[in-house]
């Protein structure tokens, strides 16, 4: 499982009042935790109404501060994310394109002869495709574009969305149908997605969220934006990996737990 | 999702020195615990050397002198189970038979023209299959054979069988594609398991059994055989149904909540 850590971004209300008060301690020491977690990337979102590139920029230096872990580039807006790019001291993720607007042609010529990934959204000017069959149509214009600037599949991640199951009955199914169908005809590609936007409005909402991590894993996604911190999450994404019979004797698992990345801690 | 309680269980250990013991206290507060729960069958497995009629017989009393649930009579021994049928008050559940020996003919008669339900295993006297074209094979036997003694698919609880995902890299992959294709090809039928199974081991085996338990809800299982006093699970359980697209609305999520049958605990 590729993990990005989603803790430093405004939108979480502690995140945003820590960027508010431009609280540096707490934010590194959020960016140092997820780091020892052994993250894949940092997600840095500025979430912020004005000043988003100055508070991008700032970020990504607290988190630099404190650690080597690939930054994810995270903003609705491509430019941000591309203008970010040179702060970031090694290839990192920009989070994300769609089909929506210019972002493909944004983002895919700067990061063209790089190493940086890209999040890209199954989702375009007339929004979210209610049906699988929409979502793929979404996927192939992105491959296109994705190939004419000679971006090879491994370097890209489908984020095929998640809508929140409390208002959306087929949601759900739609979502991990689409990852079924990705995982069969694009074994190169990588599928993530934000686990967390599931369980909006429900009760319990880290339960409404790991099953979906697992059923999602389990049907053939192979990152995350998700809270590294939450170690029954990270063990329940692990489990969920070798129930997919890409885990051998469940090696990843058992070493996962060695190292600590979840199971009860000493003071439990 | 319909629940049968496993904790009555004389080869879980504590069980069975209770037994061993003959500590009706304890074996009668487990009932009382599982029933508040509001589990659909508390499945009694005496699961000892000799004698094992009369201490079904003592464990089903035990069972009915403190509640109502229907019992699920579980035993390898397909006469055994048949055997306790009367002493319980109220229809139950057999669990289970198989394509082994003559464990059809000596269920099915039985529990024709009853209320009574039948935990069905997808194995035969040459094991269990490793392909899922294998199992479905076995399946369509038992069907032929319920069909013949109008027994309707509504009473049938279909356990497609789990192997521990420690030992064997493709078994999970064929629950799951098994669990699919029933739900898809015999929509009245109940897709049920032994959860725990899975997790055989393997460290924090709760979130093994939790991660399966999701994938293979969201896959189409409408029925387990768990421990209903694990909080999390029964609540990740209920989330995973309602990702299959079949809790609008998350009508029935949220009110197990407010039951107070997963979250917090108010001394938490």
């Amino acid at each position: 499982m590729i993990i990005i850590g989603e803790k430093i971004n405004g939108s979480i209300p502690s995140m945003g009042r820590a960027i508010a008060a431009h609280d540096e301690a707490f934010i590194r020491e959020i960016a140092r935790k997820q780091a020892e977690s052994e993250v894949d990337f940092i997600d840095v979102c500025a979430s912020v109404g004005t000043g988003e590139a100055e508070t991008l920029a700032w970020l990504i230096g607290l988190v630099q501060d404190v650690c080597d872990t690939p930054i994810s580039v995270d903003s609705p807006n491509a430019r941000a994310c591309v203008e970010a790019m040179p702060l970031c001291k090694r290839p990192g993720m920009i989070n994300s394109v769609s089909g929506e607007g210019d972002k493909l042609d944004v983002v895919f010529p700067a990061i063209a002869g790089t190493n940086w990934k890209v999040m890209a959204l199954l989702c375009d000017d007339k929004g979210i495709p209610h049906t699988p069959e929409g979502r793929i149509r979404v996927l192939e214009r992105i491959l296109e574009s994705a190939a004419a600037h000679g971006i090879v599949h491994d370097r890209i991640y489908i984020d095929p969305l998640v809508e929140m199951l409390c208002a959306s009955e087929t949601g759900a199914t739609t979502t991990l149908n689409v990852i079924r169908y990705i995982r069969e005809n694009y074994p190169e590609l990588h599928i993530s997605g934000g686990i967390s936007n599931i369980s909006y409005q429900l009760p319990c909402r880290r339960l409404v969220n790991a099953a979906f991590a697992a059923a999602a894993v389990s049907a053939g996604m192979d990152a995350a934006v998700l809270d590294p911190l939450d170690r029954d999450l990270r063990g329940m994404v692990l489990a969920a990996e070798a129930l997919r019979g890409e885990d051998e004797y469940c090696i990843e698992y058992i070493s996962a737990y060695r190292e600590g990345i979840f199971g009860p801690l000493s003071g439990d």
